[in-house]
């Protein structure tokens, strides 16, 4: 399945470090690319940054309108989720967004059009409290891939320059080019 | 089991949202209190506004010694998480965890002091790539509970003066106290 993230309403002098979440969760948990309702050069430059490093061909789109990508994604044969506190429970609609080849995972600030609720395949909440909307991505992402890509996705798909090599104490951290290990203690 | 959740390196000038977020998805994801090292009268005063309105007995502890905590909490038969890109794999330790009756996950910035990673009684990784401690956190609780706690958990135990009824399209909204019930279109 191919997965992009498109965000919205992001706003430069607040929602950097939101966006730039927004964004390592998307890459992390699978999506090829995010797109960006607006233009940030900094939060577009740290992400590209950690693709580089990391590993995987993650990338940032700016300056995006969402309603051509909604639009073009759908005629593409792509179906779109947006992420949202009011909408139906994530179990109930998991299974059949999953049969979608090609998924448009749509995460919204504190107000989103409401347009978008009709121009939307499914409006899906990961519960329905207030919290967060990098927190929502991120379990939607985990549910949408039964947690596979958490246990053993990225890395094999994806080999990087570092590679964190899971430790109970400590960091251990492979760099690859060098052909040494870094780590030990903290 | 009983949760609480320790939030390490809040600077006010930056980290306001990410704190917020980190809170909201304690309280929305079981948890019953955040401590906080450091203070910040805005994010504590968002926190409270939420449980106020939404439910629950959340709460936020400011100005917290973070090694006191830790000690205390180990002393009164708590056991400790600490999340961190460099752990354990989650999979691999989610069992054991389950087995204590209470629970403290602490929760870093970008550095964190080494000390931490002895004290605690599990380093544990939500994935091993660069992401966010917002979505780490989420993740960890959502598994903990076997996504019961985002189910059908908090709404049930405490219900609130709002309260979203999951829908399809829109939002529908029950206030308690004035026995209407807001919705309709978004």
């Amino acid at each position: 399945m191919r997965v992009v993230v498109l965000r919205l309403g992001h706003r430069p002098e607040r929602d950097k470090r939101i966006t730039t979440h927004i964004g390592l969760v998307s890459r992390a948990f699978g999506a090829e690319e995010m797109l960006l309702v607006g233009r940030d050069p900094a939060v577009k430059a740290s992400l590209d940054d950690v693709a580089d490093r990391w590993g995987g061909d993650f990338r940032v789109v700016e300056s995006v309108r969402w309603k051509d990508e909604v639009r073009d994604f759908r005629e593409a044969g792509g179906r779109v989720v947006h992420l949202t506190m009011y909408g139906s429970r994530l179990g109930d609609v998991l299974d059949e967004v999953r049969r979608s080849p090609q998924v448009m995972v749509v995460v919204g600030a504190e107000k989103v059009p409401s347009q978008l609720y009709g121009l939307a395949d499914w409006n899906v909440a990961v519960g329905n409290q207030p919290h967060s909307e990098v927190a929502a991505l991120a379990i939607f992402l985990d549910r949408l891939w039964n947690g596979a890509e958490l246990e053993e996705g990225f890395e094999s798909r994806f080999p990087g320059q570092i590679r964190v090599v899971p430790t109970a104490r400590g960091k251990l951290v492979l760099q690859h080019g060098d052909g040494s290990s870094g780590g030990g203690g903290p």
